[in-house]
């Protein structure tokens, strides 16, 4: 329908004056937990046949190396001890399971603004990864990163609307000491930001240390039972069908503590996992879904992550590569593996083996976030920042991500169509007799923000205007947009009595 | 299946003696016309609401300004003109056509190997676009193009694999006169490349000159006519709802001469078509069936390519943006359409608003490409070098376009989902009493190069390698890369009578 009034009385001025209004929340084109699902690379037959050979994977080979206390849950839930010491599956175990495991989980933020409700084809992006080095774009060099850079990372993702969680995204090569490590890897995302954060502990016994922190910083154990803020990553398999003996631990520690985890499955294709995409996927299903049973045997329907991490090489070297398209293939496929069981769910996508912010990282980094996110996963992994194959991490590409993660978002958001979009009315109006043109419909000024995502440092500069604007540098920009938001106090520090608390307690590395 | 033999005696060496063997055409993990379609922006339901409202629209709206021939020829075929000039199209005239139209349709290369089929989801990537400016990269810098810079656009997508189309990126602005420039685009694109060309010409009367160069390449019309390797992409609707009345008329003229055409509607999302998404797509689909209808009734089974190209707007400024998630979501969108249809359909992808090939670039040009392939779409127009939101192209980021198409059309191919590529025998060796992994498996050492993508440029490097080598810098690397390839002879020079013959009958402005 055409905007009469701003047609007949200063629609310009109407246009300029309603472009330069702010966003509200629920103006925005995007937000955190979009559906996607429209792109599904499986067919319905292919996800059977991943089904059916994870199924028979883990009846027939089953997993090697449960910790005792795993075997007790998993062999009185039903799993069988082999006289080769593998545990073997049942199928009925398996699919009673997956019935009554938790299908609904919420990530919960410190800010209750932040929660993430998983369930269905809901996407969400954010950090994760162990990058050891910290890539410094101004030098052009890789450093060890400390738990300083960690910090940073999560005060910059804080303040970024297109990062929806912070899972550590690199170790605190400062720290020699594995236990400190831990628990200033807590410290260090925690006071950074009031998103939900991911960890992961080195050792079974760093659990309670970590659990002590936390109830600190909650106000208690209640209240952080009630809101777990954290979870554990948990690499809870050395592919192939292996329990990684350590790990299970901790992740039986995480659940007594109600932790949240994400049952973590990193298979290599070609390496620990077959060379396949389809392969690669089917094995990384049948780990996670040996997973999902110990942890319902342990505690039924404690919420766990279905985390299918499979990740590609490149062959030629035997070198990962997280930036191929057949790793963005591996992703997507996982999602719908996961959609088919109907748990949440978690891959990888964002990485890309560009050593530097170059074009390289940009096209890498966007194809598995993208397709990731129109399969419907619903928790993207090292989403931002991770160049290298995951060896190193980059603030700098991290708030660039914020960009390339918002316009993927706006792509799972897809096209809505219905008699007011389709704009048959608007066409006759335009066309027969009228201006012959759409920019002053209501249309067209109703939708300038609702529909269009605009980016934050992405220039849309006309040539002329970026030569008169003295070319901006889209890293010179990025660098300038880090040094501001790391000069701002965080929002998420912790108040000054909790904070000494905890610095009473634990040997903090942070500066007070 | 363990290879036995590689496992036993030398199984390192082979492996590095099958990695240095050069990749034959058939073992190539990717190819030109690989079928897309698994993903599916538009439900069964969205896209009859939309091919409903474009055919309310050609029945109430139509089409104004027509040339005489076109009036003719349309009213002859069933159209109705009405009072207003318009002409207007009964559903079952535009039904009728659809059903007739020609559907498969394949451009020829003037190298036979080159030529593309056109049909189904199978999806070819390409230049397209009439850029003003040159990016000059190392000088940081847009100045106008030359008929120079064409051929040797021309001459850079000849030698890259996964660049499958020549459609001319750029006008030649150093050819004031018009039909010398349209002569001379003719001849730097096809003096380039033996691959499939596309151009356009500013009046009517030009085709004719044209054909005579193009007779004279082929070796006669009846060489031309029989292998068309030259196709008009013809702006032949001014959006909203009318036809270019000049354009038309060039249509008209190419169609006689046997070269098929693009019918192209470049409508701007909320100035020349509706804001929305579902709005520009129903608009354009509108036109293109005119379109259509038009070709047929001049030429019934006349080759002509569904050219949905809405292009985004940045609504707050009004200028033009085609790097953006709307952008992606209107090609994937259209080339549902033209599946809907059967018809072969063409848009655009790969463009970016950055002026310079920068991470911004890398993953604005990703997004549209990786979406228009998964999408189905036959033809993606402007996939690789267009920069600043079309109005400059650059010869840098068409080489690393090949990087980044190939590693879209490696997603595009997808899972492949077998006994094989399962692995559960695999699996079952690896794991019980096996190596417990599968570096040596047959599997892996077969697919390493059937199934996996490597970069040309793209860099894998760890961060010490990257840093023995000197820290390689993307772009340095792809400007030598580019003068290798200028600085060979091109393979598509015409041969010394033709290019004498050509020189005598026109103004050609490359040297001989």
């Amino acid at each position: 329908m055409t905007d009469t009034i701003s047609r007949r009385t200063g629609g310009r001025a109407a246009r300029r004056a309603s472009r330069a209004a702010p966003l509200s929340d629920a103006m925005r084109p995007i937000r955190p937990g979009m559906s996607g699902g429209a792109y599904q690379p499986l067919t319905p037959q292919d996800v059977e046949r991943i089904h059916r050979t994870a199924l028979t994977a883990l009846e027939e080979i089953g997993l090697a190396d449960a910790p005792e206390s795993g075997i007790a849950h998993l062999t009185r839930a039903g799993a069988i001890l082999g006289t080769d010491g593998r545990l073997r599956f049942p199928r009925a175990l398996v699919e009673d399971t997956i019935a009554k495991a938790n299908r609904e989980i919420t990530l919960f933020g410190r800010d209750p603004r932040h929660d993430m409700e998983l369930s269905g084809t809901r996407v969400h992006y954010g950090t994760a990864g162990a990058a050891v080095h910290m890539v410094d774009v101004d030098g052009r060099n890789y450093r060890e990163c400390t738990v300083q850079d960690l910090h940073d990372a999560a005060r910059i993702a804080d303040v970024l609307d297109n990062i929806h969680f912070v899972q550590r995204p690199m170790v605190c090569r400062d720290i020699p000491d594995n236990y400190e490590m831990d628990m200033n890897t807590v410290y260090a995302c925690c006071a950074g930001t009031t998103k939900h954060v991911g960890t992961s502990f080195t050792e079974p016994g760093f659990v309670k240390g970590a659990l002590e922190m936390l109830h600190m910083i909650a106000g208690g154990e209640d209240k952080w039972r009630e809101r777990p803020f954290v979870s554990n990553s948990n690499c809870f398999v050395v592919p192939p069908m292996k329990f990684a003996t350590e790990a299970c631990q901790v992740m039986e520690a995480c659940i007594e503590g109600g932790m949240p985890v994400l049952l973590l499955s990193a298979g290599m294709a070609g390496a620990t996992a077959p060379s396949t995409i389809a392969g690669a996927i089917a094995q990384a299903t049948a780990e996670c879904l040996a997973g999902l049973v110990y942890v319902n045997a342990v505690s039924p329907g404690h919420p766990a992550i279905f985390g299918t991490w499979p990740f590609g090489l490149d062959l030629r070297t035997g070198a990962m590569t997280g930036g191929s398209g057949e790793q963005a293939l591996l992703s997507a496929g996982c999602a719908q593996m996961h959609r088919f069981y109907g748990l949440p769910g978690g891959a990888v996508g964002g990485i890309t083996d560009a050593k530097l912010p170059d074009m390289q990282a940009g096209w890498e980094a966007m194809c598995s976030n993208v397709m990731a996110g129109l399969s419907g996963l619903n928790m993207v992994y090292e989403a931002a920042g991770m160049h290298a194959s995951l060896l190193g991490f980059c603030h700098e590409s991290l708030i660039l991500g914020d960009d390339l993660i918002g316009h993927a978002l706006r792509c799972v958001r897809g096209i809505e169509v219905d008699d007011e979009t389709l704009g048959l009315d608007q066409m006759r109006e335009v066309c027969l007799g009228g201006p012959g043109h759409y920019l002053g419909t209501g249309q067209t000024l109703a939708r300038m923000q609702t529909d269009y995502q605009y980016p934050a440092l992405g220039n849309r500069m006309s040539p002329k205007q970026w030569d008169e604007s003295g070319k901006p540098d889209l890293m010179a920009e990025t660098i300038e947009r880090k040094e501001e938001i790391l000069a701002e106090r965080s929002a998420a520090r912790f108040d000054a009595a909790t904070d000494a608390a905890i610095r009473e307690t634990f040997t903090i590395h942070l500066p007070a």
